[in-house]
């Protein structure tokens, strides 16, 4: 079989379990893959998406596979990685693909798991829409899928995860849990924040006349409710820190408007302007 | 001549004002269109979009117009507007576009200006991208035009504006000042402002990772940061008032997410949802 994977579990047949195997199919046509979802109509729609899939009734049928996904909400991934780890005679690489790290690979370590075999992994994909029905075969390739190794991690394990991700066509990047729980509170979990407070300043008598940019930004909002108090509560430090940060430099934005001089705001906008130009140049 | 407007002025010839011109060209072909603007590119490129226009050398030269639209950065409106109300012999009706109302008013009325025939407006319009070509006869009439007229306002003046405003084909809202700019405090100035502050948080290094949220979000700082200066000064009252109103939500929502109980923290975040969807779904 294609880089060694004959049989290939996935846990949670969502926007992300779905698009992965959509990419296996893919690229991993001959590879069996076995999926289970708490929803038995999910399971089966992500189960069609591949040619060699067939959907199991608990995580125990997963005995046997070369590795896992799974891509569950975040509060779910912990107990069903230490579940699978402990599958008697498994030697599957368990990769989840939530998106806060530190605590997830805490309460794997927490539970008494032999962790050796769970690298902690995030596609950093998805958007407002959720389900089975978003997935597709390009949104785990469009953005690198990061994995957070922790001192447990067996070097091996880590090398058949990538292996495999690679095979799927998504490109690896390694990073410290921390530095991808901080990079994804400033990135993704603060703007979530703000999306759903603007959400909720809005008023509707006004809804006619709310501009673009409010629009833009509160339009996140129609994110899965369950799903962000999750990651909230998961990356709950570095999402208070991130959110200190932008918060500091709002206040320091509106105290420059209230100045005499127009110049230092004007140079403290035009310098995010230019960073902004430069992230996208560089994309 | 249609709805009795046989010459229209225009003052500033950026993203607003060629669009203006691009409607007044589809819907009152047969008025006369005199355009200034201190760079003579932007006018002559704006003068092309109306069979009948011609590009001017001075505000004076607007004299005799029957309206007049004044759409500069809202630094440069109120010195405008009063040499405009001033004009020997000028009879014309002065409606500007800036997005800040009460600010330009007082400064209109400061200056001693006799401010029967000025009309504060704003089109709900425009985007990141500005300079007349990225003008289009659909910008203006997307969304409502705000006029915010005052104590001073004669009433005939907003009817004539109300009338040359619907027969460019927009739709006329009539709100006082200040809930004009409290409204676009939350709905345009204050995310605006967090665009710009987030961008400035970016991290060159990191830039391949940071999520579509970011990136969403951030994107309102490639606008034009003298333009932003500009509006979050003579708005700062109000922003200020809308930024507490956004911190203090952020908090609480981050507050919620140190729960025991996630309870709280999904109930907020469905609420904020819903108040989106609902929104979303009147439009």
């Amino acid at each position: 079989m294609e880089q060694g994977f004959t049989s290939i579990g996935l846990v949670g047949a969502g926007l992300i379990g779905g698009s992965i195997a959509a990419r296996a199919a893919r690229t991993l046509p001959g590879a069996e893959l076995r999926v289970f979802d708490a929803s038995a109509g999910n399971a089966a729609y992500v189960a069609e998406r591949h040619p060699n899939a067939r959907v199991v009734a608990s995580l125990g049928d997963l005995a046997g596979c070369d590795a896992i996904f799974v891509a569950t909400p975040v509060s779910a991934i912990p107990g069903q990685v230490v579940e699978l780890l402990g599958l008697p005679g498994s030697e599957a690489v368990v990769i989840d693909t939530g998106s806060s790290k530190a605590a997830i690979a805490e309460a794997v370590g927490a539970a008494g798991a032999d962790a050796g075999r769970f690298v902690p992994g995030h596609p950093l994909a998805g958007g407002v829409s959720t389900g089975p029905g978003h997935s597709s075969p390009d949104i785990v390739i469009a953005r690198p899928f990061v994995l957070t190794p922790g001192p447990k991690t067996d070097p091996a394990a880590v090398a058949r995860a990538r292996a495999l991700i690679e095979a799927l066509g998504a490109r690896v990047v390694e990073m410290e849990p921390q530095a991808h729980d901080r990079l994804l509170a400033i990135g993704s979990h603060v703007p979530h924040l703000i999306a759903f407070a603007l959400a909720g300043l809005a008023e509707p008598e006004t809804q006619e006349l709310l501009p673009t940019s409010f629009r833009g930004i509160a339009g996140f909002a129609a994110s899965d409710p369950k799903m962000w108090a999750d990651i909230f509560r998961d990356n709950r430090g570095q999402l208070a820190e991130a959110l200190d940060l932008l918060k500091n430099r709002l206040d320091s934005l509106a105290a420059m408007a209230e100045e005499p001089s127009p110049e230092r705001l004007l140079d403290a906008l035009a310098e995010a302007r230019a960073k902004w130009l430069a992230l996208e140049d560089d994309t």
